[in-house]
């Protein structure tokens, strides 16, 4: 321990995660009350750090001397936890600068949850802080947990335990009551965490940062994350991309399954609540595994540990009840993961053992195979099987009256390189716990089982993202525009086709021209104004004019149309286009999303698909390779790559005309905010892929010191 | 007890579920066989009628006299449980019928299950039985345990266990091994069960009439059904109506949310896999609850003791722990239940306890409002509102340090009118426990919770099907047809007609006659043939044509396709209809599903909604009201109700055209088999549908003695 000299010498990780001094500003002797925790729940589970209680009202806290304020400590500080209340935080922030304490975690709430006016508050106490080189944690954050040193700087009552077993799971959550519904479950289970971190409103710290800290952490195997929203995008996929790196996976529950939920997360943390799908892709992306259920937050982390990502999604399901292996592999199934027949060389060693099983997927070794030479020889051959990438064994009763028997066949293929799974199907906690203990990954739900299996199979590595220049064309159209402006169609088009996208051919008709000369008709006609976002919705788009009378008669009445429907916009002219059709229409989307960033979208075009929401979203940019795998997620694109004997469209074409859209909002300092191809034509393969129509949306130019 | 006369004279139901004799075939002293077991579970829970060894290798068995066949028995026997080899099986039901047995269950598998050859010894089986009186359980049945005499005539290893409480909820399944997993489940939460039942493969027995029973039974509370398949839904439904009738719950959970999970039912029991749509919609319509998750199996029956229907879908969310109450509230949303935002009468009562809440709809008491007053106070208000249909009570971690004191302000309202649910956000095994003592429904994770209560909410009654004779013509029409004949557009119009549908206007040319001359310009040419159910996939429509010069250029390269493309088949002319163009397209077909019965589908017309499965499915027939909810029902149709501004089409025109279609299949000896109308085309709001195209097939004709 660090005797003397400023704290702030050691690394941040340390000061907030492992602090050899750590202050409580604001602590309390009334048992009621939140304050009095921390100093108690330090003492309880054996903080062998020093510990100073900050409060002017008391000479004494606990037996343990109490100081008036932060500087009269006279002692180096790693980490100041501030529960004073919101009018005071500010007063002690200062002093935690003055004192030269390492980083501070404010419990207090009351900022950006409430509004703007808080979140002005909490952003001067960032700006303060970040100039003295102080970094927070919180505000409405309920503390770090670090169950091996041992360290319980937290008010959460999970702590009034008597004991508090080291683990190796880490877990940083935007929850701060997530934290002790976690170690109480996993403490039950023989499922420890190593350090727990309540994220709070993230002012300064946020999720990426922390896990990073996690990540580093040589006593932590697996980093879990409960997400409401999406704070610092960049700190996340750095992280993400280290994890990757070092080979340390990371797995995420996002809550807001539901508009509900994710209303709640918003009023809950201040923070904007993103689209599920858009966080999920953003995750997915990033090669951090996505989880669904709650008890997965307990199960999933130790069927992660030392795995590496798997080659492929086949499971083979083993068991001595029917029932139950049904059960699991429905679920695996409804989640569109493969479960294997019995292979040909287990079929064999299997009739050795006496033993003749079936050629459905779960392979059922009944009542007489549950003998341990059987079972182990049984998850020996698959789990070496290279067509195979993981296993689950889903036990009966044994399970529940004989534990250690049930267990041990199990238990010695922990280290194996792929990944072992046990479902239990009657009540076993001893089991649960024996499994546990031997780093075997075990479920009490064969939903959980199917949910992290699912997250273990579709895990990879992050992506990385090429940002191209935009060609110059599309340069000089985009600066040729005011900022902030919608661009009509025409212009809309012609930046497409500068990104190399093959557009429609364009004719503009003067507001109260004739009807151009040089047209193969039939034509559609639309009125063409930036003011007007939505045109069909007005009347404003005639198809199928077969020729010229037809033509201006149709011009005739979207004049009308606008001039009626919407004096307030100007009609820059009528646009004019050869009709084009293909074997399907898609509708491509770019934008910079509040939370994710830039995001590409793809999806079939109409009204059906929006009502379906079957679209297909990614981190922008992506590449041409990319863009085909996204447009094969789309269930209703199906036929356009040849499904139920429909002719085969140019879906490569349309995926680089995906591919190039979004380099749009890829840059660093994309101009364009969101665009929209809508629809693009697909044409029979070789034929290409065709923008019909679109608009494109700038970025507000930035004002420096707004 | 009654000590001589033929035991046959008791009722069924006790003779299967309540027997004072028992006769065990096959019984064995080898310890490792499952035939040592029911004469040991027997002995080990109690039982107190007589227990009959059978085994001509014993004379004793376990300290028992052994008998060496039925006969020798020489005293009543109300159940047999048949354990012998399957050869041998024909044989000993010859000797329970000889010895005027009741009932007997058949253990021995090796029957339907394996294909044609054993579904005609089952078969033999149950004829065999059925002439003499004798009714059968299984075979492939685990047998049947009743906690309250206690009697566990079953080979279920859950059995090893020492104590077996008595419960108040019955289980009926198609998985025999589930029955342990729920005993062991529900025991170590508190939540025990009356009776439970393995059907096997119900080659006599179904679920249905074994269900019926646990109804009649007054130590029943609630039925649960596990199912895999359907085999008898007359017994089903009648079960379902009388539950309804004297107000028991009935819920179930159904096996093969995958297409995998649906071919392991089919493999495992023999018995058609159906639809899980279908099966789903079949229960919901008889009243049934459905749910989702393998543990609401066990921690859904308390929530339905003694409850009636709910009023409507309105569930208040009350946590004193924020991130436990979004998880709930998440999960309710995501199954579009509506969760409350406090009413102000709540916001008063809780200003009265100097709490203040959000308006957002979780009721977050925040650990201010831990007091037991407050808590009390609170769910007081809220089961008292009408506005309220179920209350959620999310429990922090007092529930898992303070189990008496958590559970205390919850257990008071186990007798309120509607159903208080509560999810222990930490592990809470002793409050989850005390919660089941006091009848109150505890949910170990937010998923279960929601699914439960949204099983709850969705309860309603069944339905009562009116079916109304065909008018005449419409009988006339398929009486007019050959049996298993495929009726051609033409007929298959005639016939929607007849039932009092709206049909685009039809000529017929002859192959190679001229065009109608009384036709309204552009018309739609197709090629009529009975032999070609799929005339689109051939080539064989022609749209849109605009004279009589397209429509016979037309005509004559329908001819040419058919002549080309199927040789085959006899053209019988060239259909001409108007073109029908409205706001939408619906598909509206009814088919006599192997196991729900007749049913109808409604659905979007087109390839989309094909392939994203959006369909309305209902038992045949419905009434236009119910086929107007079908159709509310459908994501795709909602434009069609004028959603998103789209102009309302005659949705009531279409709903009684779904109605009298629906009429087709329903009779009890329908001749009709299976119909489609595709396209119902849906005009403006008054203007009606239009059925433009569809096909029927009709039944084959029953041959007796076939």
């Amino acid at each position: 321990m660090i005797a003397s000299g400023r704290s702030a010498q050691r690394p941040l990780s340390d000061r907030l995660l492992r602090p050899q001094s750590i202050a409580i500003v604001g602590a309390s002797a009334n048992l009621k009350k939140n304050n009095s925790r921390p100093q108690r729940y330090l003492a309880k589970h054996g903080y062998a750090g020093e510990v100073y209680p900050i409060n002017p009202a008391y000479e004494t806290l606990f037996d343990e001397r109490c100081y008036p304020n932060l500087t009269a400590v006279g002692a180096p500080v790693d980490h100041a936890y501030i529960m004073v209340p919101d009018q005071a935080v500010e007063g002690v922030i200062d002093d935690c600068i003055a004192a030269g304490v390492g980083c501070a975690t404010i419990f207090t709430g009351g900022y950006a949850e409430l509004g703007p006016e808080g979140r002005a508050r909490q952003q001067r106490l960032v700006c303060r802080a970040r100039t003295a080189g102080l970094r927070l944690l919180g505000p409405n954050s309920l503390g770090v947990v670090n169950t091996r040193l041992p360290m319980t700087l937290s008010a959460n009552a999970v702590l009034e335990r008597d004991s508090l077993p080291p683990g190796r799971f880490g877990l940083v959550s935007q929850s701060g009551s997530l934290i002790g519904a976690l170690v109480s479950r996993g403490q039950a289970r023989g499922i420890h965490f190593s350090t727990l971190v309540s994220v709070g409103n993230e002012s300064d710290l946020s999720v990426g940062e922390v896990a990073e800290m996690l990540l580093d952490d040589p006593d932590t195997d697996v980093v879990s994350l409960f997400l409401e929203t999406l704070r610092d995008r960049t700190a996340l996929e750095a992280m993400a991309r280290k994890a990757d790196a070092i080979g340390k996976p990371v797995m995420a529950y996002v809550l807001g399954r539901s508009e509900l939920g994710r209303s709640l997360a918003q009023s809950h943390t201040g923070a904007l609540a993103g689209q599920a799908a858009v966080l999920d892709s953003f995750l997915q992306d990033l090669g951090v595994l996505r989880i669904e259920l709650f008890e997965s937050l307990v199960e999933t982390p130790p069927l992660l540990v030392g795995r590496r990502k798997p080659a492929g999604q086949r499971v083979a399901v083993v068991t001595t009840t029917g029932g139950g292996g049904a059960l699991v592999a429905d679920h695996l199934g409804d989640r569109g993961l493969t479960v294997v027949r019995p292979p040909a060389k287990l079929r064999t060693m299997l009739a050795g053992h006496g033993l003749t099983v079936g050629e459905t997927p779960v392979i059922d070794l009944t009542m007489a195979g549950t003998r341990e030479e059987t079972v182990d020889a049984c998850l020996g051959t698959l789990l070496d099987d290279p067509e195979i990438d993981a296993v689950v064994m889903v036990v009966g009763s044994s399970s529940e009256f004989y534990p250690e028997l049930a267990v041990k066949p199990l238990a010695k293929w922990a280290g194996a390189a792929k990944p072992l799974a046990a479902f239990l199907f009657p009540n076993a906690e001893e089991s649960l716990t024996l499994l546990a203990e031997a780093g075997i990954a075990a479920f009490r739900t064969p939903e959980a089982c199917a949910d992290a299996l699912n997250a273990y199979l579709r895990w990879g590595s992050p992506r990385s993202r090429k940002t191209q220049p935009l060609p110059a064309e599309a340069l000089r159209l985009v600066e040729a525009q005011a900022s902030a402006a919608t661009l009509n169609e025409r212009d809309a088009l012609a930046l497409f086709c500068a990104l190399g996208i093959s557009v429609a051919e364009c004719h503009v008709m003067a507001p109260d021209g004739p009807a151009p000369t040089d047209l193969t008709y039939p034509v559609a006609a639309k009125v063409l104004s930036s003011g007007i976002a939505h045109k069909s919705d007005l009347g404003g788009v005639a198809l199928d004019l077969r020729d010229e009378t037809a033509l201006t008669d149709a011009a005739d009445r979207l004049r009308r149309i606008v001039a009626d429907a919407r004096p307030d916009v100007r009609l820059e002219g009528i646009l004019v286009q050869p009709m084009v059709t293909g074997l399907g229409e898609v509708i491509a989307g770019v934008r910079i999303d509040p939370l994710a960033g830039p995001i590409v979208v793809a999806g079939v075009g109409g009204l059906l698909a929006e009502i379906y929401g079957d679209v297909s979203i990614r981190p922008a940019p992506v590449d041409p390779e990319v863009a085909l795998a996204m447009l094969r997620e789309v269930k209703g694109l199906a036929p356009l790559f040849g499904a139920r004997g429909h002719p085969k469209g140019d879906v490569e074409a349309l995926a680089r005309a995906v591919a190039a859209l979004s380099q749009l909002v890829a840059g660093d300092d994309p101009t364009v905010l969101e665009a929209e191809i809508n629809p693009l034509v697909v044409l029979g393969e070789g034929d290409g892929a065709i923008a019909v129509d679109g608009w494109v949306r700038l970025a507000e130019e930035e004002t420096p010191y707004d």
